[in-house]
């Protein structure tokens, strides 16, 4: 390796970050199970000339870059190794244009996700984009994770948003792709390879997003079933009925119970699944009407509906809280993976019976709309045999998910969590493949090396 | 060159074609102005196993493929070479699966466009690309070109719906891209990589695409205006406002007046444009009935709304006979670009200025909603001149949607129609960076060299 201090003396020196608590502060995402280790420094670059000049540098000395959005990633995907640099977007934040009539936006990478949709929410337009981390997470690393959320169900993901990026290759040269016309065919479509491909394959510095019209007022519809089953049977009716909701989550019995225990909510025992339910159409009362009557139609306990906002944020607080009452609980492995919406339920069930068999607790949240769920196993980081017990189930329900026709992951990416899991996937020609379009990209394998299961620098 | 005819005896001959008129007849597609030859023969296999076989031996001969759907392209893309062969899909035809809980179908690539959404529509569900072909294109070709349609403005073009691809690469391997699940992101995107790459980086032999519930009946609103401008103003507000109409199109003062001319229609030669109007909407009256208000404010000399599906049919003649009525003027060359929305009264009235300017009738039609116009050039095809004239206008017309913020192509494709284009919408890196994914794909540069603007093989 050539002396990297070498090569951080060849850059500004202001855009060099060095102070040892800050660089370690660089060190990891919030995955668990995932390889780090301090890097040499950060790069916290303020300009696209600045990230090309980096990355010329990087790769005339052979330095691993890690590109970073806001570290809130959970599969490791901005984790940097020993002796890489990490390139921090983090002063790259200048929201840059917003045209009402063309309805879009071009945003610097560190721009917070929630930041822009305040600001098209000023003018009357929406981004939809909300993953968990919206309040903190960048859209340079939505872009570059391909991030979800709870919207997906009905509007899409991060990359049915982007338009266009300016990207900087490895070696340091700028490249646009997309445009910012609605439709466009011209060429092959680099905006969409570049999406999702967690800083392996270039570091986006400007993304242009299409904006809707602001959407109307959601109502809310929470209902609770006696069985799994009967959640299952009432998601797999919505998905099929043909309405469109703008939220459609589920929670398991162990994740209800969980946010019980933490917000008193009074929620029963007797509660097998929630499933929570949003419409923003012009008809969302008769919509969740329909559902409602889905509900009890497959033997929902209780039914709440509400067109009050405030009342819909209390019915959604157990959603919101899934996450954090399960951390209460110990130490958590989140999985993230999705399988066809009527599978729901077979991979739920295959969930709760490898926790009993393994004695762990899991609970399962997550987007049922779109068949994506977040099985979280519980364990004790101190305890050897738990650890194992929970990589042991981590991998049974990645490997079911698969089975079930699903995908080793929904929204999380792949990272360095799931690096070993990508050829299981997808057979040996598209694993080729993509070597091939990650050699063609970055030669020198200088880029992220270790994620998205491709081959490291030899 | 390898002796083609050796290529060619390897193969099943049940699936080689050379009876000369079948194979002259594979010679070109829809487009004009474009290269094309005879090619050596026409393959046409009936499974994976044949594409691959056919590709494999292609490789080792160094036998040029052309990739086929219907042939109803209109940029050259399944144009062929002399020593070529043409690998029509044509007898792929099956739809393997129509799944209504996961809201999927899975299709071989020769399915008939208008066969998927009527299958579709007898499960209660809805494929919504709708090119202008619809009737006689295929699935696999509206993939291979990401096509468009008139339901673009609210649902999205072909590559918004493919959620996975079977692809038989250049070598003969085989590759299956994405998921059966509506998230995913494990992996470079390859799928959206393939799709719209126009047969330059492997056959597509399966497709599976995501459906929408079936929608409403629509109702129809068409608006004739006294001024270009308004009419463009029209547009801008109805964009601005909101609303989501699921058809959004417009015809100029030369179409309206061939339309008229042919069928005697009846529209007023002081209609300087027609805006056309749809909403699929719950709240369709009240949507339409906003749209008219912004169309009266602006000046609309005629606005009329109709929720009946015979009458609606009626009023959209006009739009579905515009390339008809243009044709029945002389030789027509089609151009297709598309600018930011709030830029389509300056580009039809720059082709108005220029049809003047050259002497040449222009009439432009097209997807108002999504800046996608296509400015129809009619020229004597036995007059130089006149031909000559329409090649300028055609080139004065690419380069000023660029110049608009637009691109050279929304649906129709770079072909080889718009080969010496692409290198003018991009820049240097990124071409260089479509050259490297070529030649990752199709190293030997065997599959459509010649189209898409890359460099042909050496």
């Amino acid at each position: 390796m050539t002396d990297v201090l070498t090569f951080l003396d060849a850059l500004p020196q202001e855009i060099v970050i060095t102070d040892p608590d800050i660089v370690a502060s660089y060190s990891r995402d919030q995955s668990r199970f995932t390889d780090s280790a301090v890097p040499a420094a950060v790069l916290a670059p303020r300009t696209t000339a600045e990230v090309s000049a980096c990355m010329a540098a990087a790769q005339r000395d052979s330095v691993v870059v890690i590109p970073r959005g806001a570290g809130s990633g959970l599969s490791g995907a901005a984790n940097a190794s020993a002796g890489s640099v990490v390139l921090s977007l983090h002063r790259m934040t200048a929201i840059r244009e917003i045209d009402p009539v063309n309805r879009l936006a071009v945003v610097e990478p560190g721009v917070v996700t929630a930041d822009l949709r305040a600001r098209a929410a000023a003018e009357g337009l929406f981004y939809p984009p909300d993953p968990g981390s919206v309040a903190f997470s960048t859209v340079g690393g939505n872009v570059a994770t391909n991030a979800g959320g709870m919207c997906c169900v009905k509007y899409g993901v991060t990359g049915d948003f982007v338009l266009g990026l300016e990207v900087v290759l490895a070696d340091g040269r700028i490249m646009r792709t997309g445009r910012r016309t609605v439709k466009g065919v011209a060429g092959y479509d680099l905006t969409h390879l570049l999406v999702g491909s967690e800083g392996t394959l270039g570091v986006i510095t400007e993304i242009t997003v299409r904006l809707l019209p602001a959407p109307r007022e959601a109502h809310t519809l929470v209902a609770s079933f006696p069985t799994l089953e009967s959640a299952g049977l009432a998601v797999s009716e919505i998905a099929a009925s043909g309405s469109t909701p703008s939220m459609l989550e589920i929670l398991d019995r162990t994740t209800v119970q969980a946010v019980d225990r933490m917000t008193k909510m009074g929620i029963g025992e007797d509660t097998a699944a929630l499933v929570l339910v949003q419409s923003d159409d012009v008809d969302a009362a008769s919509v969740l009407a329909g559902i409602e009557a889905v509900c009890s139609g497959v033997g929902a306990v209780e039914v709440v509906v509400s067109s009050d906002p405030t009342e819909a944020a209390l019915l959604l607080e157990a959603r919101r809280s899934a996450l954090r009452a399960l951390e209460a609980l110990g130490d958590w492995l989140l999985d993230d993976v999705a399988v066809p919406r009527s599978r729901i339920t077979d991979l739920i069930a295959f969930v709760e019976s490898t926790a009993a068999e393994l004695g762990l607790i899991i609970g399962v949240f997550g987007h049922a709309g779109d068949g994506n769920l977040h099985p979280t196993i519980i364990y004790d980081e101190s305890d050897e045999s738990s650890k194992a017990a929970a990589v042991a189930a981590f991998d049974a329900i990645t490997r079911r998910a698969l089975e079930l026709g699903g995908t080793i992951t929904g929204e999380h990416g792949v990272g360095r969590l799931k690096s070993s899991w990508l050829a299981v996937e997808h057979d040996e020609t598209s694993m080729s493949v993509q070597r091939a379009v990650k050699a063609a990209l970055d030669p020198a394998g200088i880029l992220n090396p270790g994620v998205g299961g491709f081959a490291a620098r030899a």
